[in-house]
């Protein structure tokens, strides 16, 4: 028995937008108690990563740099003119794999889950992959 | 029933090597039809990725962007002088984990597997592993 | 039946701590022949990275490049004044994930496997899963 799901967001500015409780609620849904979940973006110019949850300025902080450190270079020919943001997809990743023990995401206490969306404004999926064992 | 595979690749150049068709080819081969499929590198020069698969630009634009980004510093050590190409590899990952979904890699539209080759020329291996579930 | 280990480090400094031993003990105490394993870091300042094991300098140049590319940005907000390390650890990542075949992870020949600390001194844990398949 396979345990996929598909969530939907809409992104209105460039961030971290915390996803934790959907993929919770997937989780549950399974009813898988010990094993692994992916969480992973069909876009590539998004991410998924995984940092913060306490201070928001983290997440504002976090945006920041990867637009200071991963800039529009004068160099870059893509005509949609966005390859910074394809940059930013592949030094992030597509997904996070997570581990699943007692039905529950074994995260640190610090730790949730984000999408990070490098060219809103868009309406975005993520999949998720229950895997039991 | 363990579902285990290599494929090899010569790089001539820096830059993205797409692999998509190999990976799909492999999974096809293994019978899986719902499950995960994780495509390891196991150099430390080279990285797995996930990008645009329509404009080649991107892919160029990208390459500029690690080698701009990441460049040789001059308080590197290594004495064999490739020290960027090992930091693009822990940035960009050893890894990409996918979805299997009918026997197929649940992709988006615009996404590919790109086998990222930083310390050219060489003749790669790339494993491949399906997972039933 | 589920296999999940959980082991700690103490870091002193900022850098590349190998853990590649602690990870293939608990592969073995699983007893799982063929499957995948998972390595997660349930830290927000830290990650898990794959790299060379042969000339310590490749560690040294690694840790270099981060702080010089990622360097404490004048605009940031989060009041611990580690941002750089969030960012650092979202660029990284928190896990990555391995390949189990006859019992021993399959890295290639000048791979292993960090603990990536970017805000010492801490004490730290990781947690190992391992899946059959």
């Amino acid at each position: 028995m396979s345990h996929l799901y598909r969530i939907t967001l809409k992104t209105e500015e460039k961030g971290l937008f915390d996803i934790t409780k959907e993929v919770q609620q997937k989780v549950t849904e399974s009813g898988v108690k010990e094993g692994i979940c992916l969480v992973f973006c069909p876009h590539t110019t998004a991410s998924i990563t995984i940092n913060e949850n306490a201070d928001d300025d983290v997440r504002r902080d976090v945006n920041l740099a990867l637009n200071t450190v991963f800039p529009r270079l004068e160099g870059f020919r893509h005509d949609e003119g966005n390859s910074d943001c394809h940059v930013k997809c592949s030094v992030l990743g597509a997904s996070e794999t997570l581990i699943v023990t007692e039905g529950k995401l074994l995260l640190g206490k610090w730790q949730d889950v984000y999408f990070a969306e490098f060219d809103p404004p868009r309406t975005r999926t993520v999949y998720i992959k229950v895997l039991e064992g």
